[in-house]
């Protein structure tokens, strides 16, 4: 793949240096074209009728279908989500956690991930300890029913020490907003329980898209927690309360004709560059600006084979400086809390970019 | 308000007697082009950044003020969600149900009420009582917990007493799916306890969205069920579980800039034709409709001033007969399981659409 064809495919970046797909990903411009022709049908053949329904439907499915092609595994082990959020919701809600049950979590986890435990703390009483991230693996215990954890994390780019985590027998479920997409996933290799995803990062879908995985033989230990017309076997017994086929049952949120469009365009866009180049030059094109901010001598905070790069300012506040380079056309991220600045580099992303970063955080 | 203006704000109504807003409803074309300016925001200047998460809360902001408007509350009575499925696992999830109690529902009730009252039964055990919509009032007992209902039946067009249903003094939960848009409401004097709207319908919004609101006494008895970053007070510190400010901390769901786009032009295309106008023209019409088929000879549901009319279509197969509407440009469906023909009328119907209908029926 050609970089700068690559590139071409993000408008946004003709105008800015576009350092932020760990919050929302850059929009492909073949997103934004499906979405406007799927309104124009939605406004000229009205949402209703056997030809509408078929095509949401076909839409829905291939999304699934395209979820389930990065993430590695089957389109029936794929729950279409609004959000990773939504996804640990699922399972949190979903299990049928009990008193003085031990979920261990880390330290550098994001309050999408830490909201939905501090529920599960407040009404099911199970014990949430949070550990270093580092730590997860060698602090699981007798008591531990479940490790909660990132699988990239959005503080650090640090990777899970998966395989160290799923050796511990325990249940595992990953975070993995800053996972998919962004470096390669295979979940049947990694060996997780669930994986939960943001489409609208680095899978550069719409907001309020993403998935959830769930392994085969984890999927009946799950209860439906939010169901809809969708999760049911047969609709027309809603009482009967028999779950519909595989993850889909989980599913959540409307399966929006305009959200799916632009998710299934998006990772069109992506695939067809190939995810392996799309890993590999976003993973060098992080490691190197990792490499030059350190030789300036800022410093980095350890990470991984990640696309996050997090960096402390020199004697700047984070906030101030993230402002001004936003007046420079760079945008990034700060870190509230951890007084850093976070840098998110994709494979749409150039060197030349990266350079004119490092220039002004050492300026 | 001139009828044909209004119309012409609908593109689907150039080509097709559109009889279906009780599925979903015509998109204005205002609507679509504010979705299209919005796409051209998040693909030119990217979704981050100052600017860009300003506009994104006031959208938010806005479709929450909308919402509250049409509903005759404050905006911070109102969560905004996806969908009335949403809303009722909300409540029903966010209370605090125990085995025995008795939710009391009707047999005219949708799949998106009946499948989260079936999960309520599955795994708190309340018990689950459903009887005739007429008799819901004279049905309510001392172990009724909770009444959960529509406010106008999605089956006949009825609508519940619910002045007879508050006077029970037992908590309320209204599925408003047929009703928010397509008749006069204000919670306020309806006196409910819980409110659980659509946004695609009879307000004309994009697929997936809605809104749900919630009495202000009620408000700390429901536990927030569905976490996120955006539930919270201070999502700094997550842990400590403090909710937000009113009802948002009920918000289900990303506040996608393009949902909210669509939500809030749609909410202003009717609210400027003037909801009194609105109501009262659909109204008129539905009841034109129901006196023209009656006359004709067809079985008309008992039906309420509502928007709905329900017809036993004369020795036919309905499905098919809605199939054969359909490829001659007349949209409407079938309620399967009951052998009904409904017929969705809104204010942007004309009488010539509606004896077209009438004839086809009657041919």
């Amino acid at each position: 793949m050609d970089p700068a064809t690559f590139r071409a495919e993000f408008p946004v970046l003709d105008r800015l240096a576009y350092l932020n797909a760990g919050t929302t990903g850059p929009a492909p411009q073949r997103a934004l074209d499906a979405v406007r022709e799927r309104l124009e049908l939605e406004g000229r053949e009205g949402r209703s009728g056997q030809a509408y329904f078929s095509s949401t439907i076909g839409l829905a499915n291939s999304v699934r279908a395209g979820y389930a092609a990065v993430l590695g595994c089957d389109p029936e082990q794929v729950a279409v989500t609004g959000s990773t959020t939504d996804g640990v919701n699922t399972v949190l809600s979903g299990l049928d956690l009990r008193p003085g049950e031990e979920i261990l979590t880390s330290d550098e986890e994001h309050p999408g991930l830490l909201a939905p435990l501090a529920r599960a703390r407040r009404n099911r009483g199970v014990h949430l300890r949070e550990v270093p991230f580092a730590e997860l693996a060698n602090e699981v215990g007798s008591s531990t029913r479940l490790v909660a954890c990132s699988h990239v994390s959005w503080v650090s780019g640090q990777i899970a020490d998966v395989a160290a985590l799923t050796g511990t027998g325990v249940p595992l479920l990953l975070d993995a907003a800053q996972a998919l997409g962004a470096i390669p996933v295979d979940v049947g290799e990694l060996g997780c329980d669930y994986y939960a995803c943001s489409g609208q990062k680095w899978l550069c879908g719409p907001e309020g898209s993403g998935c959830l995985f769930v392994r085969r033989d984890r999927l009946e230990q799950l209860e439906i927690p939010w169901p809809s017309f969708a999760s049911l076997a047969d609709p027309g017994r809603p009482l009967d309360f028999e779950p519909a086929e595989g993850a889909a049952r989980l599913d959540h949120g409307f399966p929006a004709g305009v959200r799916n469009a632009w998710a299934l365009a998006a990772l069109e866009v992506l695939s067809a560059a190939g995810w392996e180049w799309v890993h590999e030059q976003a993973a060098t094109l992080a490691a190197r600006l990792a490499e030059m901010l350190a030789e300036r001598g800022l410093e980095v905070l350890p990470r991984g084979r990640s696309t996050l790069v997090s960096v402390l300012p020199h004697h700047r506040d984070p906030a101030e400086e993230v402002g001004r380079l936003a007046e420079r056309g760079i945008l990034v991220r700060h870190i509230p809390g951890r007084d850093l600045i976070r840098v998110s580099v994709g494979a749409w992303n150039s060197e030349g970019e990266l350079e004119r970063l490092v220039e002004l955080l050492t300026d």
